[in-house]
């Protein structure tokens, strides 16, 4: 008899053998509303079960694939500095061995600590980025790591025209005006997608989902729901889409399981995972 | 004085005068995820008062018509082919009365209980199904009586052609491919709703809903939430466009107030129930 | 130091500096479903801080604007009459002030304290009406003061044709077919809107949203969700249009914050009311 | 086949044979916190089938008896004074046709109506009062009929020296000295009880429990939860006890299912109700 | 990197170094009234890294001892008998391999699986029960495999006067008379164990706690609470007292997470469960 | 008409009249577990409306006293040390205006930074803590500012012998053990309680209290319930008792609304609060 082991349906593969590297980064220590995103990976493994692992809408299985789950980091609480970089060096280690790495959130200001390793393997990494807010701020409380900020910071990085936004509808209104002379900030939809496709192809691209991008009829299961957002069917159409491009790492973050008391929220992020995980193979 | 009298609204009237006779199968034994249905019926009668009994979708009134609640049967929990034997007993009374009968779930395999009872009374049985979920599996877990195996079941009854599927958007890969060759299976929406009634027309139908057919942002209180489902709206024209056929029996199930902490699904399916039993009238 | 002070988010000017002044009217009493409204005013208030001043719908900030709240009305339970007259009040002062009056429900009810106010100051008043129900109903178990019977209240005092109601999806059928030759009852949806916008140009307008109007999938945090209702966005562009009228008084009632489990009908709320005192200034 | 009936489990009994009538009172208007208790007693009704019908408590059981349930009065809201009047009535019919009433809540503002009729059967009629609260305010938020005066105005017509109050530890400080010299109040607990007992032999007795003397750990499914209370064990002894009186009519008020997440509060109720209904047969 | 291994604190030894082994019987199929127990033991397992591996009751801490934990065994569900079965098969094995089961329910009739494992092992086996209810009925709902008649069962094989039950406050009058003549039925609390441990001294033990014994306000996460219930300090004290004995095998059922909003029941089966894995080594 | 003002009931006093100074400190940032005591403070306030002002346990009304309610710290989130300083200097103002600083959590962290002021101002500080946990680590998941390292941190400034530790059950071995030659731990319970305050009588005091001293059964809304706690009256006779020696300041911490799902835990710590603040008038 073994341990019991837990990871994302369809995702049984060991490390070598697998070109996808799941782990999760339970981590919500700067976000200022409501936390819970702590909880998002956990719950996305455990709740995968309810789900199938095959996609009718892209005809493929994730028992064809080899995708490996680490399970969660264990990250420490207070201390935002060390907690990126325990993910960067987690994803260090995945680029070395010429894997892909996919982050399961925890809260947005994760997606750095992640990029900061791939901007090493990639220096001319492209973000694309799904959203509700436009995660710009200069600070947010006089900090300058925060979910709030987390899309400046990467922009400090990456530098102008890297970042592709979608799906915003909130922010500070400096926010959205800064947007226009250093990000592409595509407002409300996906609108703008299929040109940014075009333009990225062949490049290295981080491609980071805020689920809360989706409506909070659908995904009310998160720290701050805006409403207005996509739906499922647009934001499976996008992922699809954005499987074209070389995406040479990924994150799905801010599913809070504590305000999901139905599981729905759950339940589409598992799925929405799934077929993430089918459109770049 | 008369001990306290529950009825889904607009359904006081007595057995003999009823052409429609409900009754709710309050069982959910086979469900191996999240169960939670067996309070579906209750929850749906108890709730019923909180909406009205006229349609302005259809400017009809339940005031109108006579229906007979028999409120839910007493089934046990553990052996399943006891509980499908007194759904069947139920069934073919109403159906010997010359009535229609409407059950209330449960899981969807109560289903099947009826389903045995109208293919004595309607040897030509066919069937229209609206679901998120195939249902076509041989077995589950080792059970050939199953939640995820009642439409496979009922299609060893009425054999090929027979069932008609809508909003399906689950399943393993074999099932969808098994269903090519002997269902009607339509993906994702009712497209192809309308070709099946004509087919249809003047036969006996047998009419069972799986309310995970709607999109859980507006149904999210069932156990197995299913993204890119339905509108009401959607549903609601369906269920119009069913109601032209001659509908021999029908029931509703999977909705499980347990996951409905706002009441808002216990709502819709009673909204629901209020639109098919003016449908067929 | 200074005691704390909570209002709602971008409302902090003082009362003589404002054009705009709200008020909560906490208030329930008539409700005969599921109460819970009378948190309503207070939730949204304190909720707001979950979302930003900035609308990048309209492009406006309520940084640029002034506007008062006073928090909430100190209102008895167990006697209707009274608690409309206090409200009646409350309002009389903002108008004679030559304010704005916005209340924050609340059932619908306390709109007939509001209007009572309005029509002394605007005898020639108009009412915008979005709901769910129709609330015409002459009287409600016995009780002629009723959430339920609110619209024909206030037909009593403003007379035929002056009631505008859109999205309006249930009520009993005497209800719909009086409205026929009294109100301009527009079911379902916005479709008439524009036309009674041009119609009411200049003329004194009183603004009642009822939040049930939206879709339950959207707004599940209200005593009595009715499936098929209009979409936020849908909703945003008809206040938007609204807005282009001489609006004197308006209120946003029935968020009952208990089947609020995930925020989301909270943080919806406060969004359209950011987008209301937007459009109308 | 007959309309489904929803009773007390083990109250199926007919009026006519039976010596105790149930009745349900669900009312809340007057609560001024937290409301939700107007869902009581259909609660109790509906989750006394998770319990049986024999004490081991008393080694008696319910199937012994003859009682009988009517169900819930129909209420109106927002008219405090009506909604008493109909209580009234329904206990005086009981009264006169030489049986025991025995209301369940609602809020407490309830007992007044039953109270109103006890008193013209029995002109010297006694009150055991077990509450959390002195309910003793002369008039609230302006009102005199509320939840928080209706031992006030018991006092008005029942006079000095014939309310003996139990478990009461929340209340204005003035109510606690007024008591002192018009009611015969115990705080904190039953202290007193076997005195008062030993007073009221073969007087006729009101017995009225407001479920919130109970401890929150035990019962926290009521509108104003008030730490410190009695247990369980010790409200079942003095049921006991105050069962060896004349008890002419009872109530059982304040469950508000709506705080009573794990449905434990809503278990204790229907389990103090049939301890309730032995101790008095 | 290895897959996430999830097993309960403490326990992360392996099989072969083991005395103790855990496993999890996720099934609750014949639960009538409300389900959820499945989701105990896994809900037990991922909460516990909420509390410490040290007891300051007993001194000792799981670090100290070499204690194997499987996770859950997967269960059919519509098929009692063959859920038993491989109940019975596991814990064959770890009798075989001269371990001690440690089974987390799931409902109360797993233990039947584990107990006609152990009287194949030790036949001249003991029971030591605590529940608030005697589980002797013949039947319940026609089906002889119940949890409401588990302790029947078990009396069929282990006969009369080997059956301790403790806490008992809950059954039919007729299993309280039966318990008379065939088990050693307590009612209440643990008045009566001191002695049965001084009978039992050397014999082989099983020892099943139903977490309903506790008092629902220290643990509502069970479908069935029944006030009156036992403390955590007199639970606590009693499995001290019954690991003075030779426990060849144990279970804790009954934990339905479902109805514990706030995580306390969770957690108190956590620490219940470690004093017992510290109390018999 | 003045803006909205939100204070804990009974505390409108102005800051320069008041003796005692109310302030919330809303962060949880380090809390590893399950997080949420950042809404307490505000919960509190909020629900505070829920009790009365008199308490017939002291016969003492808040009416009576002067105390102030500042509101809530707006503290960053993500950066440990600058809150702790935020803190202090809040509480450095309180007490040069010569005045008793009362924190209202958060997590137990915050009480780092008010000690740090205490101290300045009361070299010779003295601390009593009511908690179920130790909070005696040296270090956390690698750091060393945490609520699981709070006391230790204060033990680096006050030294041995001046912390008094009532009602602990939860921790590491090594802090147990730790505990026996640096503070004075007092395990499960209040006894010692007595002793320590005859040792402490006329020296300054800082008195800290972790809610989840309490059992978990009165107080579930907490981020780690642990069992064995001890109950309200025994809480209540313990601040009395402390409400005796000089208290310079004093906290009240760790209640988490989101797992307060009844509300009673909320409550009870307003009725904790006011009860602390009558003790040590």
């Amino acid at each position: 008899m073994n341990n019991n082991v837990e990871v994302f349906i369809g995702c049984e593969s060991n490390y070598e053998d697998s070109n996808v590297v799941l782990f999760g980064a339970p981590f919500d220590g700067t976000t200022s509303y409501r936390p819970g995103t702590r909880f998002g990976s956990k719950a996305i493994r455990s709740e995968s079960f309810g789900i199938e692992t095959y996609s009718p809408y892209q005809d493929k299985d994730l028992e064809d694939y080899k995708i490996f789950d680490y399970g969660d980091l264990e990250l420490c609480f207070g201390n935002t500095e060390r907690v990126l970089k325990d993910i960067e060096e987690q994803a260090d280690t995945i680029f070395n061995d010429e894997k892909i790495p996919g982050m399961m959130g925890g809260e947005h200001l994760v997606t750095l600590g992640a990029v900061r390793a791939a901007v090493k393997k990639y220096p001319d990494l492209n973000i694309i980025h799904f959203d509700a807010h436009t995660d710009l701020r200069e600070e947010y409380l006089g900090e300058t790591l925060s979910h709030a900020t987390v899309m400046r910071r990467i922009h400090d990085i990456v530098g102008d025209n890297k970042i592709h936004q979608f799906g915003i509808r909130s922010g500070e209104r400096k926010e959205f005006y800064w947007a226009k002379e250093h990000t592409n900030l595509n407002k409300f939809n996906f609108n703008g997608l299929e040109e940014a496709v075009k333009l990225l192809q062949g490049k290295p691209v981080y491609f980071t989902i805020d689920l809360d991008v989706l409506d909070p009829s659908e995904f009310c299961g998160t720290g701050t729901p805006e409403a207005g957002g996509v739906s499922f069917t647009e934001l499976l159409n996008a992922i699809i889409e954005v499987g074209k491009l070389n995406i040479v790492g990924f994150d799905m973050v801010e599913l809070s399981p504590i305000y999901d008391q139905s599981g729905a929220s759950t339940a589409i992020a598992c799925k929405i995972l799934r077929e993430l995980l089918l459109s770049i193979q």
